[in-house]
Parts: C-alpha cells; structure tokens; sequence
C-alpha cells in the first residue's frame, strides 16, 4: 500500500467519479474530490445514471437522503457499474436508525456487487446483523473490537469493510489495517464521512486493490484532517481549511505520515 | 429562561434533532445543529419519517423548497411527532410569496401540533392574515410593531411564535420577549434564518417550555454570530467563523450575554 | 458597458432572482447572489414556479442535477418567464455527457426564449451540434477558437452565448468580448461556473441588455475571485472569500478592473 503514490496518480489521470449521494453533503463531497484532484459528478436520474456511469473510474453510492425513485437509480447505476467494470463504494448512512435505510443498504449489498463498504461501527454492525461472530449489533456498536467487526463484516458481506471511527479498520476478511490518522473535529461537520466515502470512490478509480484504495483514502483524508486542525479556531474553519489541506497533500511526503499497523 | 442551562443540558444529552428542511440549507442547519452540540438527521422519505421522529428530541419542519411528496411527509412525521410528544417547530419560508407557501404552512399549522412558528415578519403576517388586531399583512409586514404581531400570531395560531428580525420577538400569547442578540452579517448570508429554526429544535429538546426554547434559541445564535462577526471580512468568513461561535458558546456566560427585555 | 454602474443599480433595487438549479450548488448560488446585493429565491415545484417567476427580475435554470418533474418546472417556468418579460439564462450543465442532458437542453432552448446561455466550451460545443462552421464538437471542445465557438453559438442558438473557461467569451452573433478577469482557484471549487450563472442572472436583471450582463456578470464574479485569491491557502479559504469578495466589490473601481477586449 502507497497512498502517496495512488494519490500521484489520481492527480495525473483526474478520474471521473461519479456520486448519487445525499442531499446534505452534495456540494461537500464534491469539493472534497475536486480538491484531491479527482472529477466529480453527481447525477441521480433514471434517466442517465447509467449512461453516466459508464464514463466513471468509480461509482459512489450513498444513502443519506432516500427515496423510492433514488433507490431505483443507486440499484440501476450500481448494476450498470458491474457490467462495464466500474468499482462500487457504498456508504451505508444511518442504516440501523430506520428500517427503511437498513433494507436499502441490504438490497444494495444484495443486488450490486460492491467494492467497498465504508461506515460507522454501528451502520456496519447492522448490515451483519446479530451474529454470534460479531456479538451482537449492539455490543459492537457500544464498544466491541472494530477489528472483529471489520473482519466478519468482509466476510459476511463479500466486500473490503471500511469502519471507521477515532481508529479505522479496513478489511478484505484476511488482513486488517488499522489507521490511527485523522482529527477529534471530523466529528464536529457534518458529512466527513460522507466525504471519506467519496474519496474512497476517487481512490478505488486509480489503487491496486480494492483493500489498498479503502486503506490509501482513509489515511490521505486522515492526513489532510490533520492539516487542517493546525490554524482552525472550531469546526466551521476547520471545514474550509479541510478542502485546502486535501488539495495541499503531498505525494512524496503521504505514505511517510501513514499512521498504520 | 437560562440560555446557559438549556445549552448544558443539550451538550450532556445531545439530543438527535430529525429536520426535514430544504435542499439549500440543509448542509448548514446540520452543521449548525451539530456545531451547537446536538445531533442533526434529515429524513423526509414517506417510507421512513414516522420510525425516524420517534428517535428524536424535536422535530424541525421547514418548507424552503416544496413538492407534493415532502408535503405529504412532512404531515406524516409531524403527525407521529405529535403521537410520541416529540415537539415540532415550523419554519414557513416564503409564505406570502406564493399560494403553494402559504397553503402548505397553514395546512401544517392545522393538521400538525406545532409548538413555535419561527418566522420573518411577512411570513407570520401572511400566516395570520388580513386580521385588524395585526394592522393586515402589509403593514405589519412593511413596519407595524413585531411585539404586536407575535402576541398575535401566538394567539390565533395556538403556537408559541418567534419573529426574527433586527430586534426578535418570541410570544406565548400572554408574553413578548424581545432579543437584541444578533449580527447585521446574518442578513447576508443565505439560511441564516433557517439555522435560527434548527436550533430552536435543539432547544426544544431540552428547555423548560417552548417559550422559553424559542427564546433561549436566540440569544444563543444571536450571541454566536455577535462572536462570529470579529475578525470576519464579510458574509463568507462570517458563516465559517459561525460554526466555530456556536461550538464555542459558553454555557457560563451565555446567559449573562443576554440582550433581552 | 459599465458592470459597476450595473452593480450600483443592482444593490438599489435589490432584484428577486428566481433559480431552479442542481441539489449541489443551491446554497452556493444563493450565497453569490446575496453576497453581491440581489436576493435569491430556490422554488422548483410545478405548484409554484409560475406564481414565483412573476415576483422576480430574472429567471435562472440550471441542469446539474436532473430528474422528469424539475424538466417539467424549468419548462413552466421558463414560459411563464418568457410571458412576462424577465429574462432567463441558461446552464446546460454536462451536456454532452448523457443524451439527457444534452436533450434537456436543446429542449429548453427550443421551448423557452432564452437570453443569455452561460457554459464551458465543451457544453456550447455540444449544443451547437457537429456544425462544420465550429469544427465539430470534439474539436472546439478540446481547443477551437472559443470566440469562433460563442459566436457560432450566438446565431445557432438566437441567444447571448456567454462561454467561459481561462478567458471567457460572450457573444451576441455580432461582437465577442473577451474577459480575462478570473483565478485558477475557481476550477477548484464545484459550483463556480454555476455561480457565474446566477450573477448572470442578478446582471440580468439590471444592465441595459442580455449582452452587457453577460460580460458584465464575469468581469465582476472574475474580479471578486482574483481579490478571493489574495490570502487564500487553497480551495476552501478561497471559497469562504469569494462571498466576502463579492460583498466587497466596489461600484466605482469595478469597471476600471475590467480585463477585457
């Protein structure tokens, strides 16, 4: 794994990555790539998500503001991403809250041939359900190992499992990296997640691996965050100079600041 | 009415606050919701607003930018808030403007319990009517006295009423508080008045009364773009540096801050 | 053509801008449009947009983000704007990308009298069609004469072609103006060619015809972004300093800062 050299990468090749994401982090999400270096589009309609997402490096799929016709398209891209070979991250936003959310990340998973899944220890822990494996939705959620979690969701779901959290775990079901970069203040905006998401979906475009994009996106958007503390009087700041960081980051210096094991 | 304890308290319990809201501010009212210490969700999907509002410490409804379908769920969520004790505020953006507006908030006013109507003058205006108490729409909308208006709007409407303005007035009906807090730079950033909304959900979570939440609301959000305005260069530093006063509000001193009489 | 004496005549009146635009850039616009001195107004139901169009000083339509019911309102609207009298620009967001896009477009260039079309060069190209007068889309998109290509675009179209990219160009068939005033920075941040659509827009609303807003409207968003520019650490400082910038645009110095030929 080199993140500094999937980010080099990225910035010479400027993927298409193409997001049907939430109404509330839209604009973020693709800030958050345009300033990695990657090319977002957002496109939702029946209509052309399938023509769209035939020009992509990766397809986003996020389910933070659902409605039936949105679900229709998110399975019809995710589908059509399949067939032409486009890697999929899903981000399965508040999955567990409602059982509307819950079943739209299940049907997704079941129906799309995904990649990546990236979410918190308790949207992950949903999707795996109460399996004795992973002791229970709750307990993990509350407080088991994210390790295990990450694991047996990788294994239970066919996917690399991207939970993050104050430390993320990536796995693909064998290995597990845990990475330990990021800042207390991602928690205080709204869509930092959502934007790890998206910057997955930019890595996934361009990375040697499934395994590696998940692991390579969450230390460059772990490191930018990093950055972008430094000077940041609170979260409103902190978010401007988060899109600054993320164009600031170094290939050359990236992997160096991998805080991994 | 202690702004001071009501933001403690919301920091201790951190009190999910569901909104559904328009597509313009949402990134902002989340991010306001969750800068101030409470946890934002936007759900407006027909297929999951009722299980969603039954997790929630309030219900935030605002009707920026309409369609049939977000009609229908914002009745159905503020209906199952009504059911739970959830309790509602109402934000009837652009009422007046067209006859989609303002059918759409006095239909909600009627089929939905709503504990404050947060509002600019026009809007409450038209939501009252050409009653002669009010002086009609227009003067009172163009500069009758905004104490008048909300102790009327309170009365007809059965809400505890909440006109924003350069000076704020909050009314129960019997009641006028009115709140000096606040920041010309507010006028010129766009959702400004749709934050004020959301965090009175937040408060609402947590405050003694409505009344009180509706007015404690503003002090605090007065009081953090008073913070937000030094050391801003204009409407876009400004909103920034908003977050980061809301984060970094003070319980100990909020009250003490108050401009109120 | 003077864009301070525009601007000084737009913070007077203060015009109502209506905009039926993308999920994505909403808020942005919004804040350009106040930022500057206009007032902005987001209405997108088929209930409402006729009523609202009437109350404004020009129309924006915007096709980012696309689905059947928002086509059916910028239609609505676009008649009811023509029947009226307030001019209405056109952003034919990523046409060319997807048959619907593009089809979307040319149906609201056919349909509704469009003023003024604000695009890149690969957008206009795509809707002039493979006209052997502007060499073919892929070759005007990747490096033809975009002063070729606006006026081409003008006469094909019956509209002002306003196509912007390092130097933009407007033209009205006859004259092309070419404007140099911009920043690198704007590539960086989403949105910024739609904000140059609403400030499009808001001239729209006040200069003397569809040609001096055009050029008016980039001489003054490219002014605001080379003053957004000083003091920025990359994309998101930037971005908080364009509202602060266009703010600050000063009516008396505006058109002496005019790069333009």
């Amino acid at each position: 794994m080199n993140a500094g050299d999937s980010l080099r990468l990225l910035r010479e090749r400027r993927p298409l990555v193409h997001q049907i994401t939430n109404y509330v982090v839209m604009n973020e999400t693709a800030n958050a790539t345009l300033a990695l270096g990657a090319l977002p589009v957002m496109a939702h309609a029946r209509e052309e998500v399938e023509e769209m997402v035939a020009l992509a490096g990766a397809l986003v799929i996020n389910i933070g503001t659902l409605s039936p016709h949105w679900v229709d398209a998110m399975l019809a891209a995710g589908r059509a991403a399949n067939g032409g070979g486009v890697p999929v991250v899903v981000d399965p936003v508040g999955a567990g809250a409602t059982r509307y959310r819950t079943e739209t990340a299940k049907r997704i998973l079941t129906e799309v041939d995904v990649a990546v899944l990236r979410g918190n220890a308790g949207e992950v822990a949903t999707l795996v359900g109460v399996d004795a494996e992973v002791r229970g939705v709750e307990s993990i959620g509350a407080g088991g190992d994210p390790a295990d979690l990450a694991r047996a969701a990788a294994r239970a779901l066919g996917v690399v499992a991207s939970v993050t959290g104050p430390v993320d775990h990536v796995s693909d079901g064998e290995r597990v990296v845990k990475i330990a970069n990021g800042h207390p203040l991602l928690a205080a905006v709204t869509g930092t997640g959502c934007m790890s998401t998206a910057i997955t979906g930019c890595f996934l475009a361009v990375a040697g691996s499934a395994f590696d994009a998940a692991a390579e996106a969450l230390v460059a958007f772990g490191v930018a965050a990093e950055d972008a503390a430094r000077g940041a009087s609170g979260p409103g700041t902190f978010h401007a100079n988060l899109y600054d960081a993320l164009a600031a980051l170094d290939p050359d210096t990236l992997a160096g600041r991998a805080r991994v094991e």
